[in-house]
């Protein structure tokens, strides 16, 4: 395994599953000190809502050697792989970088990504994140505690990452400004939901500055003291980027490994490194098939890696495993607000080439009489035609988040929104009105193509 | 229209949305007061939840008078229908059964369902309440005013109704007793998830007596006093009835209309009731075709009403829809424990007679390091050889019940476990494990049928 996060020790400990010690020696390098963690959860730690770091590990290290049989070596680096000579070379960080050389007959490379660092921010200039790694979290956590404390962050970037550190930052009492080239944060769902997104962060006293691009970092003896937009500089002791992220394909690169045209690793469908036999990809190194268009895209999240991870270990344990490909499906949540999508959004789609119509409607998680009924918006896009959904999201405070699941089962089954309108989905007034919104939206959906 | 809630009053909204009251004249004749409530908010407002009765009200008579053009007739019992002639013959009940005649072109018959009343509930004694009518609802809620206030409730049958309501009598400071026939109450899931809501109802203070059969009442001055069974006496100041429901159609049955095997009134695809040209039925009064077994089912519930009812009242209206049948997805809450199924339960798969594994994991609603986090337990049925999910049942805290929509889609969709490992549900910390426990009993279920 290279890495040993989500993707490769999900593999790692399935392909245990299947085939003991004796038969089958397994060996992690991880370039951190930590495994088997949700950086998923890095801004919730960083904010507060999460008390204990090490809360975030599933599996220490110690317990895939004790339980697992699994020889697991953090700090160390994976530096080359030599495909003909069946070795990987690793040099051990907190031994000077000796240098260590595995065989393998089978190798898992999961790699996870790495956060895209913008030219400007490439200066060596501390007190600038990423967070991708619990190392990163560990770190931007660490500078938080400084004396004197920061009390200006900037975070660069409105996508997920970006308005979860937002939050986790006023959560520490820092002011904070978050910086968006785009019209608005949130891209990740259309405009018209995206500003439901903006306008819960404005009211959490978060500064939102959409249409800016950054273009340098200011600095007070090498300590970052400034964002620089071409609108003027913006205060800043730390400064958090949530630019997205990228497969971390550099060692797949010089080691000959194929990248697909989104930049991550093709593998095939048992996660097979396309052209490398005896080579499995994992995580969010890889690309992966988006079933709705056909087409490769790279989605980096946990689940994914941990389902990828779960498959080549299947099949490297002698079993048969494949992986479906992805839909597209997210969560998230800004304070009290709960934001969800899968499938297509509009732009996605025209760029597919869907002809679809939008329904949008605004109901709520309970009965409307039930206490702490709350509102929720449902949008849906429906292909013209044969009326099938497309994609779906949904903005909303308590429930909302999670009823994209019926949703997301929909369209992984293609089903109409025809059909969907007669679906048997849950009701009692603690939980939804007697039409589910979810319901609702499929008929304004059905209404929108003209069926009737 | 025969009888003015969900069923009815869907069809006669739907209706008139396609036809102008140029066109379509309706009468819509309801026996009690009201017309489109909510029934399965009764426990919420006799337990004190809700504050007001009309919050229940979706629409009133007056409502749709002004703003539907439908000539609402409330405290309007038809007791007869002509099909030959093409009339109903209706009685106003506060104008002294004053008989009127009412002419049709196209008739929907949704009269609802009514409660079994046993043998014994039969002696005109007082203080015997059933709940299926908001009228019902009223007569007990005015009964817990009395002076002296009831202090001692028994409720007999532990199926949704009966334990709804025992927590409502909880909750307004009755000491309450469930009498249940069987082994133990909420049959409506497996013996082993029922478990669960038995202790719980326990562990809120309701006396759970099971495998007691209620042979009569005993009254004082025509007020029931106590409920007997063989193994003793047990007073009660107010007795609810909770024996289920049957569906109502003693009309139906002298004016010829055909029922099938459950009791239920026979309908085809569109609602059109079979052998009855321009009669409709919907809602509670009909029987449907369960999608698992491809046989009849009676399952009354608000959700499939108005489904049904609007399906009628598009067909009515010229155009065209058709009710696909249900797959039993019902879920209910007991205090703070969240209860629900789909499809069918381990009896219901052996009377069929599916061979099937079933899965049982404990999992969490939110990652497990996530404030909140709350445990659930997910139970799967999946048939062997296909591997085709047969059935579903969740019992746990916050944010449990609704995880079983993903389920239903899943099952309606015919997927079998196997490929539900791989669906995109939604996923970050605040709202799920890596693994949502759905996809996890998944696992479980692929490994109960020894695929890999």
């Amino acid at each position: 395994m290279i890495g040993g996060d989500a993707g490769g020790m999900s593999a790692a400990s399935q392909a245990r599953r299947r085939r003991s010690a004796d038969d089958l020696s397994i060996v992690a390098f991880e370039r951190g000190r930590f495994t088997s963690y949700s950086a998923c959860g890095i801004p919730y730690w960083v904010g507060g809502l999460v008390e204990e770091r090490d809360e975030l590990i599933a599996r220490t290290p110690a317990v895939f050697r004790d339980d697992f049989d699994i020889d697991v070596r953090t700090r160390h680096e994976v530096v080359d792989i030599d495909l003909d000579r069946r070795e990987v070379i690793a040099v051990a960080l907190d031994e000077g970088r000796r240098e260590v050389r595995e065989p393998f007959d089978q190798l898992v490379y999961a790699t996870g990504a790495v956060p895209v660092h913008p030219h400007w921010a490439q200066e060596g200039i501390s007190g600038v994140f990423g967070v991708q790694t619990l190392d990163d979290g560990d770190a931007l956590h660490a500078w938080l505690q400084r004396d004197p404390k920061p009390a200006r962050a900037v975070v660069v970037g409105g996508g997920y990452i970006g308005v979860e550190m937002a939050e986790a930052m006023i959560n520490r009492g820092l002011a904070v400004t978050l910086v968006e080239r785009g019209a608005q944060p949130m891209s990740t769902v259309d405009p018209d939901m995206g500003a439901l997104v903006a306008d819960k962060l404005r009211s959490l006293g978060i500064e939102v500055l959409s249409g800016r691009t950054v273009t340098g970092l200011g600095h007070d003896g090498g300590v970052v003291s400034a964002v620089h937009t071409a609108e003027g500089s913006i205060p800043a002791d730390i400064v958090v980027l949530g630019l997205g992220i990228k497969p971390n394909t550099a060692l797949a690169r010089t080691a000959g490994l194929p990248l697909g045209p989104t930049g991550g690793i093709r593998v095939d469908l048992r996660m097979r490194v396309v052209g490398a036999p005896g080579v499995w990809a994992a995580g969010d190194c890889v690309e992966s098939v988006h079933r709705v268009t056909g087409r490769p895209v790279h989605i980096a999240l946990g689940t994914h890696a941990n389902k990828q991870g779960r498959v080549a270990g299947i099949n490297i344990g002698g079993g048969y495993a494949t992986f479906p490909g992805v839909i597209g499906t997210a969560v998230t949540r800004v304070c009290d607000l709960e934001v969800a999508r899968t499938g297509l959004l509009s732009k996605e789609a025209e760029a597919a080439g869907f002809a679809f119509v939008t329904a949008s409607v605004e109901s709520t998680n309970r009965a409307g009489y039930f206490p702490g009924a709350d509102p929720m918006t449902v949008k849906l896009l429906a292909e013209r035609g044969t009326g099938r959904l497309l994609g779906a999201q949904i903005v909303g405070r308590s429930e909302a988040a999670k009823r994209i699941d019926p949703l997301a089962v929909a369209l992984w089954n293609k089903m109409t929104v025809e059909d969907m309108v007669g679906l048997d989905l849950g009701y009692a007034p603690p939980y939804a009105p007697v039409w589910d919104p979810v319901l609702i939206a499929a008929r304004k959906a059905v209404e929108a193509l003209g069926i009737h």
